[in-house]
């Protein structure tokens, strides 16, 4: 029986292993086809933005679109679309963070950042553009109108100022200050829990009888979503002050160099590892009404938490 | 006859003058409503954001908008809406255009540009999440999906990398080189008729038969905002060339002292006025298809064409 459990374990983390890499592989070709080309004017827009885009990232945002939609029997090309349009403005977020007007970084998924391999306009423009290249992607979507309209709406809502760019502006006020819990909560929730939980959103809605019902499976991806978006930062915190910029592909101890609060600085190494389990194992327990439906979801928030990078 | 048909020119320019205070009254108001309120959390961002589109502008988009829709017979509320998304995405792309690492620029609108008033983070995140809000807005206008699918798609097509954003890539690259006038007219056409073509087109389709037909009706609207976007431009580099600081509300003569190409430094000022004249001119000739319901397009041309800043 034991020895049954385990093979059956196994077996599944072989088949979330391929079924993981073929979609890494299938958002990287989607992203290339759905960029403007790099012979296209204004080219040298063009290659910046695909230089931002392309050939680095974790992907986790389209990896949770991908395995929310699939456990709702969404059609693979609509997520495929769905999945880039998220990749695209993450990677215009990073664009603008990067920006000397902001973090000021020079290292980003292991490359020079955009404003140094290129110029300071230019990532302002690259930004920019793969923003709205964002939901000229989503216009596209083979899907009946109105979850195309829920797309574009979930996305929005996520990305603007109250939601990823308002946690940025909350980030930026936060230098030097001092934060309660809540509102390093709050912070966390806006910059990057925003983005992940429409992730998650945006693969649901790209199923048939997205926003018709509203029932306990949506609150259960609800409530995974929202765990495992603070796991992810709490995890971001942790890897920020414990490892390497050459293993982070990104300038590793820059919150505390920009004082600026994380979770490490304010409850300690071992509480936040604490917090992140406790968010992990809510997470698992939240995708329990979902059945093995959940499977991929859960793996991928083992991922998302025992990551190195 | 002759004192009967002047008589009926002063009824229609009347007649427009209500119509133009109305709609300048609206889109304020629209655009008051549209925004997050400013104590809303984060405050600061909020508070620039309304500082950047609210109180100033000529608003010439949401008016080609508006004349274009009650054409076609739109619905208002649904014009309100568009014509706001249309704003957003033109006040971020002026917030963005005046960043130190692209216009440097400090009068706007007769104030101080949002990076003086606030600073460059803030400005950045102003920009980026003005261009959120308009899809956002654009995601509650009350008009059958469909509809809304090609609203979106339009502004992110006229915005992105092969319009607006593309434009403002090659003015760029273009400071200090000789352009061909085909090169320049590309330029334009990106930087600002795109978003002007399709304040004409968004108008349009709030209209019930639109994306439907593509009739002559549909063509002489094309036509009549591909000239009438280029004279504007025209215009604009006529009046930064010819007018001052104070009138123009913006910094004048700086496209000549960033070595910019204009259509004076290429053509002289005689030759820019007859072509802005002979713009004017055609895009009153691709209306009269349209009979009386193309009247305060016309008129939008003369104002955009005579127009002192």
């Amino acid at each position: 029986m034991q020895t049954n459990e385990m093979q059956s374990s196994e077996i599944q983390t072989n088949e979330f292993q391929v079924w993981l890499s073929e979609r890494l592989e299938n958002i990287e070709n989607v992203l290339n086809s759905l960029l403007p080309t790099a012979d296209q004017q204004p080219a040298r827009l063009h290659q910046a933005m695909r230089y931002a885009v392309l050939g680095g990232g974790k992907r986790i945002r389209a990896l949770l679109c991908y395995a929310a939609g699939e456990a709702a029997q969404a059609p693979l090309p609509a997520l495929h679309v769905a999945a880039a349009a998220l990749e695209m403005i993450h990677a215009y977020s990073l664009v603008h963070d990067d920006l000397p007007s902001m973090d000021n970084d020079d290292l980003r998924r292991g490359k020079a950042t955009v404003h140094l391999q290129y110029d300071e306009a230019t990532a302002l423009l690259v930004g920019d553009a793969l923003q709205t290249q964002a939901f000229i992607t989503l216009s596209t979507i083979a899907l009946p109108a109105f979850q195309q309209v829920a797309l574009v709406r979930e996305l929005a809502l996520a990305s603007g100022s109250l939601g990823m760019a308002g946690g940025q502006a909350i980030d930026l006020a936060s230098v030097g200050i001092i934060l309660s819990s809540t509102e390093l909560e709050t912070m966390h929730r806006l910059k990057t829990g925003a983005l992940l939980q429409a992730a998650v959103r945006m693969g649901r809605l790209c199923g048939s009888n997205a926003g018709v019902v509203a029932d306990e499976y949506d609150a259960s991806l609800q409530q995974y979503a929202c765990s495992i978006g603070l796991a992810f930062q709490v995890v971001d915190d942790i890897l920020d002050a414990t490892t390497g910029s050459a293993i982070l592909g990104k300038t590793a101890g820059k919150d505390a160099r920009h004082a600026k609060p994380t979770y490490v600085s304010m409850l300690g190494l071992d509480a936040s590892r604490a917090l992140a389990k406790e968010l992990h194992t809510a997470a698992h327990a939240a995708l329990a009404p979902l059945g093995p439906q959940g499977g991929r979801l859960a793996k991928l928030a083992d991922l998302m938490v025992e990551r190195a990078r």
